[in-house]
């Protein structure tokens, strides 16, 4: 049997990102990725991406000689190999941790897929027939609007992006019209959380005015309070205003307290983001929407398997997104298309990217939805000059941790991130 | 792209069963099965094994010329086929049903099965591989004991069984002693609900005092009430005595209240039997072990999906079965080695069979213990001269249901199997 991986490469990349604002704070100037390449002994390359900062960076590279030898097919050698390093029950068996695992779930996914790009390759067909085909042809995504100033506060060293300032409702919707305009959106989400409740709401109708059809989501990203979120449910109850409310408030329970009283269906990606964490999630009801992430629950198998308890305890199921380069978004891609229960648009972040490290430049979503791209495995390579400048990037940039309330705090001194800030 | 499927057949087939009493009568003389042959254009073979039943048959045999022209990677389009047949949401993504999907669940396990075999073939693999890879060497399986008459009632047309009566503590002993000799089981059940409980429970203490510590099971099978189960539960709950408790009670409301004074684990494969009986069972702390079976999960995908679900809520996990062949033994080993939390000795009628369909005859468990077949994919392959005299065997034997109870009254004309019996 040959296949077997021969080496494997974790390169950390910094790409530039905008002054995007959320409840923690204002994106920094540079996102951190880390691109994983594993090898095999007759040339083939599986890839994946993850995040880049140093802690996940730290595991993937002790993690990484430890696969040499595998055969990509055995994805229990990869959990072995993960326990051995980030920690816990060597005994995969043991019930999930119910405060969650990210280190282990998040180095699991992001080995998980360059192998299973691998087997695509082996098996000369696209990773999602790998993962037992595909339900539908392509994958819908989502406008994924952000407040956001004009420019970075400190100069970054790379041309101001072309989205401008969006503070205000009309600015929100010509943010909105554009990325309609450009990708064919048709649902949008607002990340939410950075202004007070009613004059994000204001943001919201002005967006149903201008997309009187589009599905629209807010999320506040657990910015707000139970009780700020019970005075505000009248307006947000609004008949065809929202799909869905997304992580209102901070705390398992306070979504629980919150689906008591809300008209429409609550979904997170901040309370429910770990296998531990569904037995209370279920038992109290507490969401009804799971925005997926297989960057964070463990790989595309990992996300089938969330998928599939969706569909047994009645949770609807999304995507979640993070900045992020094509890799990703292949991914997120090949899994979309096998999720018979995906019923709702996925985030992206892609829009918000210019850079990108895979052969061809970015990935094109066209009436909103993007198909898997084509060839075996993921369908994507990587671009060597790119990689080399983003890892170049890397170096430079300085920074090694995200940490958008510092960056918050060089344009609002006195910014306190403390969630509920509403 | 080779490998398409080329041509699916469905050959019933009975062979020889002891007759085993349980709580709805006693095995008739012959077992039914359907032997399933998945055929590329490449002239590879994957197999699969199910139910003979003539409405599991019909299906199975309406279904085959459907999956012509599939990628036997593609499982989704497997799950349309299976749909389009058995009828049901034609979208997969629908709830399961909450009163199960049996005819479904078994008509996908049928091909799924082949399937894998074929992709274990394809990519030179063993199909535990294929399925992600194993976490023990081997599956350890349990004697499965039954009280049992030393002949049929009508004569068969074959040989007499050599194992003889066991209608008394000492034979079952004898029973055990001969089962854990000849397999090495370390595990052992005894299938109830024949005679009263008081009686099935000397036998349990004939069995603990001959095999000290042996884990011991009883499976009264839903034949005692939930008032009778109190009655017994003193004696049941003797130190040492059971591992766990199977379906002492006839429904998920009856496990329910068993549930809330059993001294052990509750067990089933009668109660929580398919993904939709799961919200409520698992909201009622109905059973703690679920004893899974490919044939009616749904597969061997399905049935890592059920042992995940498991993981994450806290079930335990072993497995069920019929009266089988080597093919669904195979089967039941590959996925078995894959389950992290199957921590049950699982359950097989293996020992009860004397004829084979596999070349090479009958696998050989040894001390209580089978590893995968060796070679791609399942590992086994047919043998035609006995899959010929096997199904000679069904078109003559006049078999085309299973009927214990008809069968039973023969031997005790007033027998009545309304459950709970005691």
């Amino acid at each position: 049997m040959t296949d077997r991986i021969a080496d494997v490469r974790v390169t950390p990349i910094a790409f530039r990102d905008p002054p995007l604002l959320n409840v923690a704070g204002v994106h920094q100037p540079w996102a951190l990725r880390s691109i994983i390449e594993v090898e095999t002994d007759s040339g083939r390359i599986g890839l994946g991406e993850s995040y880049g900062e140093a802690d996940t960076l730290a595991h993937l590279q002790a993690i990484a000689p430890r696969l040499v030898g595998l055969d990509p097919f055995d994805l229990q050698a990869l959990t072995r190999a993960v326990y051995r390093q980030v920690g816990g029950d060597e005994d995969t068996g043991a019930p999930y941790p119910p405060q969650g695992d990210k280190q282990r779930a998040s180095a699991l996914a992001a080995f998980e897929v360059p192998m299973l790009d691998l087997q695509g390759q082996v098996t000369d067909r696209p990773l999602y027939q790998v993962l037992g085909g595909a339900v539908r042809p392509d994958v819908n995504y989502s406008a994924y609007l952000f407040y956001k100033y004009a420019r970075h506060h400190e100069d970054p060293g790379y041309p101001t992006d072309d989205w401008g300032e969006a503070l205000t409702p009309a600015q929100l919707v010509d943010q909105a019209r554009r990325m309609v305009d450009e990708y064919g959106f048709d649902s949008i989400k607002l990340k939410a959380g950075v202004f007070a409740p009613e004059e994000e709401i204001e943001g919201l109708r002005a967006l149903r005015r201008a997309f009187p059809h589009h599905p629209l989501r807010i999320d506040p990203n657990g910015g707000w309070s139970v009780e700020t979120t019970r005075r505000v449910m009248p307006a947000l109850s609004e008949p065809g205003l929202l799909e869905y409310l997304e992580d209102p408030v901070p705390t398992l329970e306070d979504m629980a307290e919150v689906a008591t009283f809300a008209t429409m269906p609550l979904a997170t990606n901040m309370v429910t983001i770990a296998f531990g964490h569904l037995p209370r999630s279920v038992a109290l009801n507490a969401v009804q929407v799971v925005l997926s992430d297989h960057h964070y629950w463990g790989g595309l198998r990992a996300t089938q398997q969330l998928a599939h308890i969706g569909r047994v305890f009645g949770l609807g199921i999304s995507m979640h997104s993070n900045s992020h380069m094509g890799i990703s978004l292949a991914a997120m891609t090949h899994v979309g298309v096998t999720l018979p229960n995906l019923r709702y648009a996925c985030d992206t972040h892609y829009p918000w990217q210019e850079d990108e490290v895979i052969e061809g430049g970015k990935l094109a979503i066209r009436g909103g939805r993007l198909a898997p791209p084509p060839g075996p495995g993921l369908g994507v390579r990587l671009d060597r000059a790119q990689l080399a400048r983003l890892h170049r990037n890397f170096l430079d940039c300085g920074i090694r941790t995200r940490d958008d309330a510092s960056e918050m705090r060089k344009h609002v001194p006195s910014f306190d991130p403390t969630r509920p800030r509403f």
